[in-house]
Order: C-alpha cells, then sequence, then structure tokens
C-alpha cells in the first residue's frame, strides 16, 4: 500500500475547516502499524475514494486502529483510456489480476466466460460483489489513485461479444491480443483502447471469430506465450506510452 | 503449460533414428492428462532443454506417467536481451515472477537484496537452487521455450551494485525504474539491456545512488505505483517492440 486509500465511510467528524479526519482498522490499520511502522505524527499519503489525494498525518494508533487527519489537495492520476476484457482466470489470479489492472490505471475491466473457463470459477467467494470491492480498494490504494474503475462480469461470452462488444469497439481502437496474429501490438492512438485476452490456453477459433466480427483486430505480443495476469501487463507496456505528467503541486499541511 | 518440456533426464533409448521417446511422470503428467485431456495418439508440442522445440505424439498413458515420442524440428525463440535485476519479492511472488520473467523470455534473471528485503525471504524453500530450476521449467513449458536463462541470487546489495553491475551496464541500455524519474521508459535500441525494478516500496535512495553510479539511468513507467510483477511485465512491453518473428517451418512428425 503506497497510499491510504479511504473511503466516506472512515470519516469522523472533524471541527477544523478543510482538515478532514478518518479512522481505520483490519487490514489497512495492520499494514500501516506493522509493515510501514507509522506512530502518531508519521506523515502519509492519502485518497478519498472518489474525490482525490493528498497528505495526512497519523493522529492515534491503538491496538486494531489507526486515526488521520488529512486534506485532499490533488487530483487522482488520469486512468489509462483502456477497456480490458479478458477471460477469467482461475479465481486467486483472477484477485490479483484485478488488483494489478486497477493499480495500472485500467478504467473498465470486463471478466467474461470462455469456453476454457471452467464455470465453477463464477462460484468463487473472490468473485462475490463484496470481494471484488476489496480488490479493487487494493488496487487504488497500491496506485495511488482514488477512483474505482468499472468491474463487469460476463460469464456468457456469445451475448457479450454479439450484444455489446461491438458498440465498445466502434469507438475505440480494438485488438485481440492472439500468438496466432500476423501483425505485432503496436503503441495505440490516442483515444480509448479495447483490449481483449485470452483466458490461460487462448480463446477458441470460434471465440476469437467472435470477436473479430465485434470489430477487433488481432495482434500479437510475440513467439511466447504468456500466463495472463503477465500478458495483460506487457500489453499495457506496449500500448501505451503515456508522457510524464506534470508534477503536481503538492501541499503538505 | 504450452510446450512439453523434456529435460535430457526424461529421454528413453529408442530404435528409430530422428524419431525420440521420452516418459514424463509427476507434474507434467498430471496436468498432461488432467488438463489437457490427452490419450495415446494425442499430438503436442514438444521442447527438449537445451536442444530445440518439435511435435511429439502421446504412446502411452498410465496412472502416472506418460510416454511420448518426438523429434526436434525447429530452433527455440529468439531470448529478449534483457538482464532483469530486480529487489527480491516475497517468495510466493518470486516463484510466479520467475516462472513469467522466463516465459517472456528474460536471458539473464538476478534476484537482489535491498534494504526493504527481509533477510528471511532468502531462506524459503522456494529459492533453493532445485526449486528455483523447477520454476525455470515450468517458464520453459508456458513460454515454448528450451534454453535456460541464467537465474542469480545476490543477497547483498552493495558489492552487486559496486562489483558487477557497472561491467553489465556499460555494455548495454541500462535504466532504473523508478516513479521518481523525470523522463519516461522508452523502447531500448537493439542490443544488450539491463533493467533495475526495485522491490515492492522501491529501492531505498541510497540504492538508487548506487546503481546510477553503476550506470544506470532513471525512467519512469508512470505516475502510478505497481507492484513488482506488473511492473515487470509492463517494462518489457515498452523496452521491447519484437518484429513479429517469421513463422517456423513446422514438420508434423
Amino acid at each position: 500500500m503506497n497510499t491510504l486509500l479511504l473511503t466516506p465511510a472512515d470519516l469522523s467528524p472533524s471541527a477544523a475547516p478543510g482538515l478532514r479526519r478518518a479512522c481505520v482498522g483490519g487490514r489497512r490499520a495492520d499494514h500501516l502499524r506493522r509493515e510501514l511502522g507509522i506512530a502518531p505524527g508519521s506523515r502519509i499519503r492519502v485518497g478519498l475514494l472518489g474525490e482525490g489525494l493528498g497528505r495526512g498525518e497519523v493522529t492515534s494508533v491503538d491496538d486494531d486502529r489507526v486515526g488521520v487527519a488529512f486534506a485532499v489537495t490533488e487530483p487522482p492520476p488520469a486512468k489509462l483510456p483502456l477497456t480490458l476484457v479478458v477471460g477469467l482466470p482461475r479465481p486467486k489470479v483472477a484477485r490479483r489480476l484485478l488488483i494489478d489492472a486497477v493499480a495500472a490505471g485500467i478504467d473498465r475491466i470486463v471478466l467474461v466466460g470462455t469456453w476454457r473457463t471452467p464455470k465453477s470459477y463464477w462460484q468463487s467467494p473472490l468473485l462475490q460483489p463484496r470481494r471484488i470491492d476489496e480488490h479493487v480498494l487494493q488496487g487504488l490504494g497500491f496506485g495511488g489513485d482514488c477512483i474505482a474503475p468499472r468491474v463487469e462480469l460476463r460469464p456468457r461470452f456469445k451475448p457479450f461479444a454479439e450484444d455489446e462488444l461491438p458498440r465498445l469497439a466502434r469507438e475505440a481502437t480494438a485488438v485481440l491480443a492472439t500468438p496466432e496474429a500476423d501483425t505485432d501490438l503496436r503503441p495505440a492512438p490516442p483515444g480509448p483502447v479495447v483490449l481483449c485476452i485470452g483466458p490461460d490456453r487462448g480463446f477458441t477459433g470460434y471465440e476469437q471469430e467472435l470477436l473479430r466480427a465485434a470489430g477487433c483486430q488481432p495482434a500479437t505480443l510475440g513467439p511466447r506465450t504468456l500466463r495472463v495476469h503477465a500478458a495483460v501487463h506487457v500489453a499495457i507496456g506496449r500500448l501505451f506510452r503515456e508522457a510524464t505528467p506534470a508534477p503536481h503541486a503538492l501541499r503538505v499541511i
């Protein structure tokens, strides 16, 4: 965790104008105390979900709660204009993928069912809405962001590929990453991008046909087969050459 | 597993010239039987460690062994000319990172100790030489490769950065990925590349100084902080724009 991500539910009443107060427990308090070794007076980076980023100071530490005072002083980093359509991997991998994809700034993540996705994966506790929200919050904290991306589950591939994807692809640079393509995945021109990546062992031929019919152009990441999590991140590196953002003026409170 | 990776120890005597035989058990046999559902007569892709790739046919399947006949017909894909110097992450993450870094074709992987690497990590069973060999073989199988990269453990940061790294960096495009850099990580020119990536929470300022003194230029992957595994793969995507390789002429046996 690089940024302590707060949600509106963590806020406490505060008297001072501009200065806000919050109190966190659980995983976040543990991490602050044990791994970052914070104490009253420690300065930390803070994000408030849906609002912005800023600096905070730890005001209290006890067994299971950490209190902070903070001010929101800057906007979050811009999202990558990317919709990731990815074949649902094993639930534990899906969790890691969600956390890292959110940290990387992906704007919209669609987990789709495929021929090679066992149906049982969808029943995993790790994919319950409450758990998905947790993965998203963890990813935002790692990445230093505070705007939650859209995460959508589409267990049925065909209705998604035929009814939803064409509209997304029409307004975007839409690519299907597959080792069988003749052309390399190249940097995307400015504007929205849709990236489709199969589950481990890939989309079937029929699924690839549906994705192509929906407007996605095949492109390859190279001659080597990568596992889903690695493939997503290599593809992000290829597609986006983001300019170094202007440094934010940090107002230390 | 996309390619059944065989080692010389798996080979059985074979009478037919050009045709070789092997027998595998354990994890590989399980995977072939349960996940790929192979049966006698199934065709599979095969790699022979240190030699090359080819096609094989399953000749026998019993409870815990799978026999194949195969021929080596093509060279492995070229490695990325990359030496990855990475702060040792948690052992379970290190295992995943090794597997995926090998699958991606990294030529040399140096796991280094850093200020933020707990010393206990080096004692993990997952980092014993025999286990590292297993991770490498798994990565080669996923990536469709058969040439093992060098994997080196350097628990002591300073001797590595001062005595070994300058020589590596002198002959290469050498970069230090850090969110604090002013310039973006760009595609590497042809030739060897050295990429240094810190552990989670990054290299310390002093470590970064040593890396810069060794010849590594700071560059950023963007305003967001990524976890080690994700950062390595985004960086690979940025650095290497490999041309689509000429399709290999596959001789089906």
